[in-house]
């Protein structure tokens, strides 16, 4: 259960929460953004007495460094089925995060299902190219904490052969199979490659300055069908699209961050 | 300039802006998302020191009716190039909206270039669909505040023709052919009918629970050209995609919003 006992939090006096950015989440020394967002978020959950994230809007600040951080939750409303909490993520010298979302009870609501679009199709687990850290740092320590496995045709970017296309495809789970709960899915929408990895552009690196995620469905246990595309890399800009399946075939988020996409 | 009358906010002593929803911009006697959003916006720009949203989030907490608000923003981080702002609109009774946002100087980034995407087809303006209000409330009054065509395979749904596909295309100006800056992007974001009406399911509204917009660049005068569809109708709850390109063809704003579906 190494993601639930890193992503941990505990509640404090002043109804602030305490939480430790833990080692072995970075890439290349910075804290994943999808890893800093789960330990919000659960901060966030607890103060709202719900227990799901619906809507969540991180902005990022600045790069978060193991050691011991502080999330500030703030309740604007609570409602009938959803309570709206603001929040800030802090170290003990700066913000590292900012974020707002509508906590609620997922799979609580109702209504009429119409779904216009197919999970994509990937090769086994398998049949695809796991992605594992290496102590050069290229591909990340984070990888070492979850298991991504890429579709194969999407994977040569690792080994200077990016395909052209700014998407990656590919399976996800935790550790040792340990279940995906809400707040795992917030991992999950961060933690593929950026796209433009793939898009034969002079772009290195692509922080993040806002990724919202929404809580579609609680997955089923197995392996997360995972798609994140790309379609306007523009004016020092790009939008990552995330849509994530469960085994079942079912979505259950679907994110969308807004990159920097500096020259270099 | 009807748009930016309606929309102009008056800084306080105390911090607070100052600000009038104004009549006539109501769906069913509640104000649109995207005029309340665009009056937000201009509190938290100004409090921030920046010119332009470049990423904002907003969570509907309240119906808005005509009447006083105050936008209460709060800067979270200035930056070099992003000032981080969170903020509440209220009215003397409730919290309305809750937001979040970067602000800055949108076309200042530098980055390369790449577009996977079209703008959609239409035809032209005269050919389109004008969608006005009815003293009915349906099309709603605000449609009386803006210019909106519809392409015609997309309007059937005012006259109980749904075209069956959750999707809407259309042009998209401000009366007098006002100039369209970052501001009244977020208003064109949440200007279209819901996709649902045009799904032929059992849905009569989808208030909106979260709405996030990229401004993308600032468009060239004239016409928008405006593209919102839906994949995911499911669990009680919808997201709604939109692309906005301006009259020279280059995309300027994106949004997403999760929409409740209640049956009914």
């Amino acid at each position: 259960m190494v993601f639930a006992t890193d992503t941990a939090v505990e509640p404090q006096t002043d109804e602030s929460y305490s939480a430790t950015i833990q080692d072995g989440w970075d890439v290349v020394g910075n804290a994943n953004g999808g890893y800093l967002l789960a330990i919000a978020a659960r901060a966030m959950a607890a103060a709202s007495g719900q227990p799901h994230p619906v809507a969540l809007n991180a902005h990022y600040l600045s790069p978060g460094r193991p050691g011991p951080v502080t999330i500030v939750p703030d309740v604007v409303k609570t409602g009938r089925r959803f309570t709206t909490v603001r929040a800030n993520m802090r170290n003990d010298s700066k913000e590292l995060v900012t974020l707002l979302g509508s906590f609620g009870d997922v799979g609580a609501l109702e209504g009429p299902m119409r779904i216009d679009a197919e999970p994509p199709e990937l090769p086994a687990p398998e049949d695809c190219v796991r992605i594992d850290h290496h102590p050069s740092g290229f591909p990340p320590a984070m990888m070492g904490k979850i298991e991504l496995r890429l579709h194969p045709e999407d994977a040569g970017f690792a080994v200077g052969k990016p395909s052209g296309q700014p998407l990656f495809r590919g399976w996800f789970r935790l550790l040792d199979n340990e279940p995906i709960d809400a707040f795992a899915l917030l991992l999950a929408v961060d933690a593929f490659p950026p796209t433009v990895f793939n898009a034969n552009l002079p772009v290195s690196w692509a922080p993040t300055l806002e990724l919202t995620t929404h809580i579609r469905g609680l997955p089923e246990p197995g392996w997360l069908r995972c798609r994140f595309s790309t379609r306007f890399i523009s004016g020092g800009l790009m939008e990552e699209d995330g849509d994530i399946w469960d085994a079942s075939g079912r979505l259950v988020a679907q994110s969308r961050q807004l990159a920097l996409t500096p020259r270099g």
